[in-house]
């Protein structure tokens, strides 16, 4: 820290992103990312003619975007927020409503516990179940902002849809943000309860199931006065936050939904696949709802194998927090990729029995 | 607001972009854009395998981008930070460095205050000199952030490296922040001066000289502890923030300099055409070395001039405030653009003669 930064960010501990090593190419199971190509129609529509308006600033509302998003998913264009990826929602989000504090899961996406230490939101973080669930009696009625990643990462693990209705009808002063980045995969998603619930914030990204991990888009769904709210803190950050040309990826992968349902399914198929192949080889592996497995052998050390992947060529993520170091989570790749994963981690198995 | 909003946000005036009106074509004059297109390498940069590349997240650290932007302006890349947009630097750099407060000009860049006001950081703004200039004697010893803008928006006034040294030197304790938003029309850089001043904050973007306003991309040259501390700030954040294509085009649009050095030479003759006409109907006009002109006539009220010259078909930017309330900021396009532009303003004139 230099001289001249501000005391109060002493202690603040960055969110660190998965690693992007360049040593070599790498089977990157890693990060959640696609492996599937963006929409053809988002290749066509990223062209010069839209190249040489880069000189104009990009429209601060989005306007063709959401009312795109609106259509699509059956609400006002007034119900619709995006910005420079889910990150940014979130972290707008914690700014917005965390002013009575946050309550979240204690093992869930890490960066939450970052925007809360960065805004000086007290956190309070709920231990998961022993089957790594969330109980959701034990985040109701807490006066302050509820946020629960719904698949939860690194888990794969969803709360029902009547859960969620339990959290908002018993919190009803506060806002109730679900983080659906991984609900394309098999979730389901709790914006039908939108219409009763003002207090109800969606979160979503064209990251994961809509190839656009690069393009940094993500959207939110809430009520006019909760989306105007963070709309007033965008407009006193970073109005043009969404550039021209995401823009325009967006507007044109809304257009090609059904390509991307269909590479939802083949995902999900991988993700049978690949949690077969594993538990065949004596793993536990959760019941994931998401584009990743998280899974463990008694046979091998977690980080060990995350290590001796690596070492072999095939990028997972492991987290070093005690209750979960002997899991690795494995994003859901190709079914070439998913073979590739299954046989190296079977070498590695063999060579250690 | 809505009943779950932060409270603290209760008095928070949002900024407001320049209008981008969609009922006509006009020749647009109000926000600063470049007439000119990108660069031919951008346009090429920006191809079918690189939207493919979509799919996968950007590079965190944006790390052959701020390579070439060290290699370009003589720093090492440690000194060198990109962000979502020069706005995103800014409001990283209030709250990074704001903790003692800031002061910054009374006329300049708007969305000072709103930052100030956001992070709740105490702003002291001073008034500008009767010839509308900055004395930054009065910018000296005052123990908190200082913000100039060099040139100074919207009057295109700019300050000597004499002054901006002195801001340096009589601040030791403290980041001063130069904002060379405009520095590419005419102005003198004070990056030379980084190498002996560790508080020396210098930002500057790719939005006005080179041309990609709508890719968002800003970058700042500081000392390395002031680079790790905005960078502690972004990876709590956004890590993400600098999307793909936009650094593909900021690296394109590196290797083409001199294309965009030659834009700033026509920006820059083009001014004068406009500065020497609008002088010519009897305009006072300051001596602006940014691509926009700041100008008022005795013949016609501030604002009248501006909505006369709407209804025309030309945009440009007019400040309700009282003390500039009867100028207008005009930005400069192209020769033809300039030339429609005084044609309408003399059509004007001699119709309320």
């Amino acid at each position: 820290m230099s001289r001249f930064m501000n005391e109060k960010y002493a202690g603040l501990e960055a969110y660190t992103p998965g690693e992007q090593p360049r040593d070599q190419q790498y089977i990157k199971l890693n990060t959640n990312e696609s492996p599937f190509p963006p929409s053809p129609g988002v290749l066509s529509a990223v062209n010069a003619a839209e190249l040489e308006k880069l000189r104009l600033y990009c429209d601060p509302a989005c306007t063709e975007l959401r009312a795109k998003l609106a259509e699509l998913y059956g609400v006002k264009p007034e119900n619709v927020y995006l910005a420079n990826g889910s990150d940014d929602i979130l972290n707008f989000a914690f700014m917005a409503f965390g002013g009575d504090g946050v309550v979240y899961p204690a093992i869930s996406y890490g960066f939450y516990s970052v925007f809360a230490a960065l805004h000086g939101v007290e956190a309070e973080e709920i231990p998961l179940e022993a089957d790594f669930g969330i109980d959701a009696e034990k985040y109701c009625g807490r006066n302050k902002l509820v946020v629960i990643a719904n698949p939860n990462a690194p888990t794969g693990l969803s709360i029902s849809l009547d859960d969620v209705e339990r959290l908002l009808q018993r919190n009803p002063n506060h806002v109730v943000l679900i983080d659906e980045a991984y609900v394309d995969f098999g979730g389901e998603s709790c914006l039908p309860l939108l219409k009763r619930y003002d207090n109800l914030l969606v979160v979503q990204t064209f990251s994961k199931s809509r190839s656009l991990a690069g393009a940094r888009l993500g959207f939110a769904f809430g009520s006019e006065a909760v989306i105007a709210d963070l709309e007033k803190i965008k407009y006193s950050t970073n109005p043009y936050n969404v550039n021209r040309l995401t823009q325009i990826a967006g507007i044109a992968a809304l257009e090609q939904d059904e390509y991307y349902k269909e590479n939802c399914r083949r995902i999900m198929e991988n993700r049978r696949y690949t949690a077969d192949a594993l538990k065949a080889l004596g793993f536990t592996v959760l019941d994931s709802k998401a584009n990743f497995v998280f899974a463990k052998s008694e046979r091998i050390d977690g980080e060990a194998l995350y290590l001796e992947l690596k070492r072999r060529g095939v990028l997972v993520r492991h987290f070093s927090r005690e209750e979960i170091c002997q899991f690795n989570r494995i994003t859901i790749g190709s079914r070439e990729e998913m073979e590739r994963f299954i046989e190296t981690v079977s070498e590695i198995l063999e060579e250690i029995a």
